[in-house]
């Protein structure tokens, strides 16, 4: 059989049933009404209740820790410290992922974990941290990526060392370029030059990272915990713990929101080993407190970009020097950022130059197109500012240097089919954009890019004796992956979608995947449920040739039933799925598909935004007016969830771009780890988002799908920050464009 | 690749490493220890306590049930009724299950589920239950299937009719033969008849049935239970509820036991119904009064059976005439008992008349070898009486009968290689047989028989990017199946046991499975796993290819490496599976290998028990004073876990035949409904089983086993009664031979 890999069987004239429909989610009503079960929905007995004592210091020596009189209140059944990991070398990854659980020579931020309890009640586990006595020597702190890099900046991890030999903040370079910026500049007839920066943000789920650990006689593990990739954490945590990846069984959760906050750990550690010493199982569920002061928020960026432009329009030259915050420990994933910034554009010379830097935060993680927007923001100022100043039109100067098939950016790999172009145009022809906009108002436009991704993927589809499918997926649904993926089953086969059932599996069902993020879910477990549907498929036929005593060739598979081929093969009625299953199940065994992929493939996503905003001179607030996205899906699987994507990515743009900030004192402690004080944007803060979904085949994928997750958040910074700049005049080049800072450039302040 | 089922590709040469050792199970001591999760364990957010109102008559017509007193009670959330399940036609397999788990029209033992009901806390749901009012139209009751079968007797089900066409207790009568019986008796030289009774006995698992259900908004089902067959579980609820199995997730607890108790639902289908109507989980954890009242004991009998033999020992002729007590609905499964009671001697006239009857007693549910110790009591004591007759050393007068290679039994499957001469030389060499009896002591030998069996059967096997190794078995682990299932995968693989974690499987994530039962799991399983093992030896086989550059059949795989085959091939330094996996997981996707099997090729097995009893003329009590199982497995897998099944029925035989019976009072109700007048046998009850492990590869497994969980209760009853029969002189033909009894023989009762 040719691999789905090799043989997509793509085809434009294939009519579809289910595929481009709304179905309603089997699993929707259960998540908003609170029966789905989420990550702190699991109760054991004997579970023990965990609770974890965090640094009040932004960085301090870790002198010692006396969990003594924690220890003898009654109730405590375990206290756990850094003895109680693994000691593994600093800059060994087993190593910083323990230390950024559990502190071992430092802390290096506000909220850094020192200690844990588990005791029989939370109260028990909050009163005993109290009486766990921590000495620090505190040291000084920076919390700029910029000053961390200045000479005598305090220093966070000695043993990393700069070109000089002498030790750094900067925990990584990278130098990517193509073609000869250097003299490409020459040919330019406009150059600007500006320098942007964006603050950290935070992924905000709304559920807070929970998890149930629970540890067996023979040292296994069972863990449950809300994450975007169990075999990713399993894996992880077969390293920090030096253990076998088979003894830790990790089972998903239903997620409330992950956005690339639930790729990585933070209390599953240390609930495991809490769960070891007492014996017992162990929940930990995180405060609203704690994940702001502790779990990963997006890099803030300081971003200097440099684009020349021809008269006729034609840019010719780019070049950027980044420098990405990552917190206390490395993991930023700053190479996408060159990767990804000037790529929706055709261009032959661009050099970039990325610093990843070191400082007394938390460490970061991953968030939609992790590390792109800060600067996509910048470039798509630049580009605004060069249509304004050639008098083009923003969308028509974009079409002239859009990137299209053939075009090879900068990270080396050429572009098939892309719907950039398709997409400019109908952000042009939309509703919308064809409306002037109102009086007052400012609009802006900005287009954005991913490249979407593949990687290893499961899955395992069982077709049950009365024909009704079940399908487990090893890779997480993050938002409602498991319609679309049943869906494509239910097409494949035939059959309504309501025979089809879609299941998260946990570590010990499927091989290993990765994380749900990067856009690669619906289109690689896609691939993977549709291997195992035509493996499926395939073996239904060998029994219906079987039973009618006749070569396999002479049937085929259509609508759900084997048929013969021809009417030579013999006067046979069709059967479907469940005859087959029904006469067969208990003579032959099960029928099932299995696949395990590496899913390459993945077409790059493009959109662009439309947004119109009210700037109040007297304030400086932003009131977001309409919002249009226009973006590339492929095809569009399920498009109202598809919708869901464009709409939610807009929406934390829009929170991002004007509001969302981490405060720190002086003193290097966050001040405002609360949803009432860190404003995320709620249902008034935003208009309904109006959508344009394009359809560009992948030819990579059976039904032409592209992730569509990440490429919707890429724009939205640049596009609210261009409207600003069409309202009042003045382009701001920092986040977030809140009403001080708006208030300050108003009132002629830089 | 040719499918193991055709190519087995055992050899008694290989040399094995693993497989035969006795390994520290690695779920032991959680399962010991309580820490292991069982039926009761799972605790939901929300979730309430159901209870079950039960009838208090044998026999009733249900004429109103009214509900609105214990609706009405505060924190009651639901109450069902039968007008909550959906209306099934009486003797359809839907109609009949949902009948015995919630009567409709009748009510049909003491017992019989009539209402539910859930609520926030047992003690309210306890309430409620009183407040519910039956109206019931007693009806004249049958506890005994003889009497059953009387003219006149009350009719349970008048829809079933007999050959008369009048309504009849009859629900099955089957007639089985071969040879010429009659003919063959007129060559006998002896000739016994004997008439015996046996009393349904419960199969007295540790832990009564628990179970968790929790509905979805889209009608999906989430059942957490103890099972021994959770696709069973899922596709009969399917055919209960009517609708669809995908929609249905059984997911498995560890079993506190089940030997068949485990394989039919009872409290599920009612769990499921009160969810629903809740929209909350709930649990309903049956107590051991319901366990006793409500689940299935095994069949109590009356047999007929007649023997002939030749002056030289060989049995020519045998006749049987079965009755088999159901309780109120059919599947006792009784062909196993025609079928199997003959089958250690090599026949070729027998002839059988079997019935199974209904009566006023909870359904009956399997047992190891269902319906077979009963009959094979009745065989042996004939056997033993012949032996004795004929002056013959009776294990010598049963090998001089053996079955063998080559012999077709009564069902029509002639015999591979088996082991039943083995085992009874083996028998004849133990210390135990040529220690002579103890003055006063009786000795009993009897043999035991059953088929083994297959079925449809499913594993997957996936090897983490570290090489550790996880199997996922749709087959309930029942008895210790997964330590010896990991130990035929670590073979394979050539790693160390510790390497290789098998895990139970739900219904959505392998396709499915018959109930683990008939002795078929460990044989069936480890088909599986072996062949899901060699499928993802030949894809580490491709990827090393893939890395030396060569071709696959350029290497060998073998302990745990692949090798080039020969020098000639260039000089490689072997690759460990983690070699492979660490170098590939990510650019080739998981490792894995999935089988689907309908497994067949199980050899039968057979066994020769020996006891020794001391008998108490004065009291009648019967003191087991020695024990010994010889049983041939083909090959031990894990010999501590072999020794187990042998020890372990061998308790249970000392418990049914010695005490074990249900007391009805002439009001049809249960009097023992507990474990204080139910006596089951306890430590102190019986010596320290010996065993002797007989290996006689069954050459359609890789490693030559046999089942062996269900033989070993075969011969229990027999050589019990034989031991008695030996002691005082007077043969018992009645279960149990408890004290009252044997004192009511002595003493020259009949």
């Amino acid at each position: 059989m040719p691999s789905i890999l090799e043989e997509s069987g793509y085809s434009a004239d294939r009519k579809l049933k289910i595929v481009g429909t709304n179905p309603v989610k089997h699993d929707g009503a259960d998540k908003v009404t609170g029966r789905a079960r989420f990550g702190a929905d699991l109760i054991l007995p004997g579970m023990l209740h965990g609770k974890i004592l965090r640094s009040p210091h932004p960085h301090a020596m870790l002198k010692s820790i006396d969990t003594s009189k924690a220890e003898a209140l009654p109730g405590v059944k375990a206290v756990v410290t850094r003895d109680d990991f693994p000691k593994l070398p600093l800059g060994s990854p087993g190593g910083d992922m323990n230390r950024n659980c559990m502190a071992r020579e430092k802390v290096f931020y506000d909220g850094h974990a020192v200690a844990a309890v588990a005791a029989t009640e939370e109260a028990i586990a909050l009163r005993a941290l109290k009486l766990i006595r921590v000495e620090y020597k505190v040291l000084p702190h920076v919390l700029d990526p910029v000053e961390a890099m200045a000479p005598g900046a305090p220093i966070l991890h000695k043993h990393i060392k700069g070109e000089d030999g002498k030790p750094t903040n900067v925990v990584q370079r990278l130098d990517l370029a193509m073609g000869d910026a250097d003299k490409a500049f020459a040919k330019a007839d406009l150059i600007i030059e500006r320098e942007f920066s964006s603050q950290p943000m935070h992924q905000s789920y709304i559920e807070p990272q929970a998890c149930v650990a629970s540890s067996g006689d023979d040292g296994s593990i069972d863990l449950w915990c809300c994450t975007q990739g169990i075999h990713v954490y399993r894996d992880r945590l077969a390293v920090m713990l030096q253990m076998d990846s088979s003894k830790i069984r990790v089972t998903q959760s239903e997620l409330g929101g992950g956005f690339g906050g639930k790729t990585n750990m933070y209390s599953e550690p240390v609930a495991i080993v809490l769960s070891r010493k007492a014996r017992q199982p162990v929940k930990i569920v995180l405060s609203r407190n704690e994940v702001f002061r502790a779990t990963g928020p997006v890099s803030g960026t300081h971003s200097k970009i440099r684009m020349g432009v021809t008269k006729a329009g034609k840019i010719v030259a780019a070049e950027a020097e980044l420098y990405f915050q990552c917190g206390a420990f490395s993991g930023a994933m700053m190479d996408n950022a060159p990767k990804a910034m000037f790529t929706r554009y055709d261009l032959k010379d661009v050099k970039t130059l990325s610093f990843e830097v070191a400082s007394n935060r938390p460490k970061v993680n991953a968030f939609r197109a992790p590390c792109v927007p800060q600067v996509v923001f910048g470039v798509e100022a630049i580009v605004d500012e060069m249509a304004r100043k050639l008098k083009m039109d923003p969308i028509d100067f974009r079409l002239k240097n859009a990137a299209e098939e053939g075009n090879t950016p900068i990270y080396g790999v050429t572009f098939g089919p892309i719907g950039f172009v398709e997409t400019l145009k109908a952000a042009k022809k939309c509703a919308h954009y064809k409306t002037p906009k109102k009086r007052g108002q400012g609009r802006g436009v900005a287009a954005g890019f991913w490249f979407n991704r593949g990687g290893d993927t499961t899955a395992s589809l069982t077709v049950a004796p009365d024909g009704s499918v079940n399908i487990i997926l090893g890779t997480s649904d993050v938002a409602g992956s498991r319609i679309s993926i049943a869906m494509m089953a239910a097409e494949e086969l035939g059959i309504p979608l309501d025979k089809v059932r879609a299941n998260m599996a946990d570590t010990t069902t499927t091989g290993n995947n990765r994380v749900t993020a990067g856009s690669r879910t619906t289109f690689s477990s896609g691939m993977v449920v549709i291997d195992s549907a035509r493996q499926a498929i395939a073996e239904l036929i060998r029994r219906a040739a079987e039973i009618w005593d006749v070569a396999e060739s002479a049937i085929v598979f259509e609508d759900g039933h084997c048929r013969p081929s021809s009417s030579n093969v013999g006067d046979f009625e069709p059967l479907s799925i469940a005859d087959i299953t029904r006469r067969t199940s208990v003579s032959h065994g099960a029928v099932a598909g299995h696949s395990e992929m590496h899913v390459t493939g993945e077409g790059s996503g493009f959109g662009v935004h439309i947004v119109d905003v009210d700037v109040d001179r007297k304030t400086g607030r932003v009131d977001v007016k309409r919002y249009t996205v226009a973006q590339d899906a492929g095809k569009a699987i399920h498009p109202q969830q598809v919708e869901g994507q464009y709409q939610g990515a807009a929406v934390q743009g829009v929170g991002w771009a004007l509001n969302e900030a981490y405060v720190y004192g002086d003193d290097g402690v966050l001040q405002n780890p609360s949803v009432l004080d860190y404003r995320v944007p709620v249902a008034s803060d935003v208009p309904m988002i109006e959508t344009v979904i394009v359809e560009v085949p992948n030819p990579n994928h059976p039904y032409g799908l592209r992730g569509v997750g990440e490429v919707p958040v890429t724009p939205t910074l640049g596009a609210i920050g261009n409207a600003i700049g069409d309202a009042i005049g003045i382009r701001p080049r920092s986040l977030p464009m809140s009403p001080p800072v708006l208030l300050n450039l108003i009132e002629g302040g830089s």
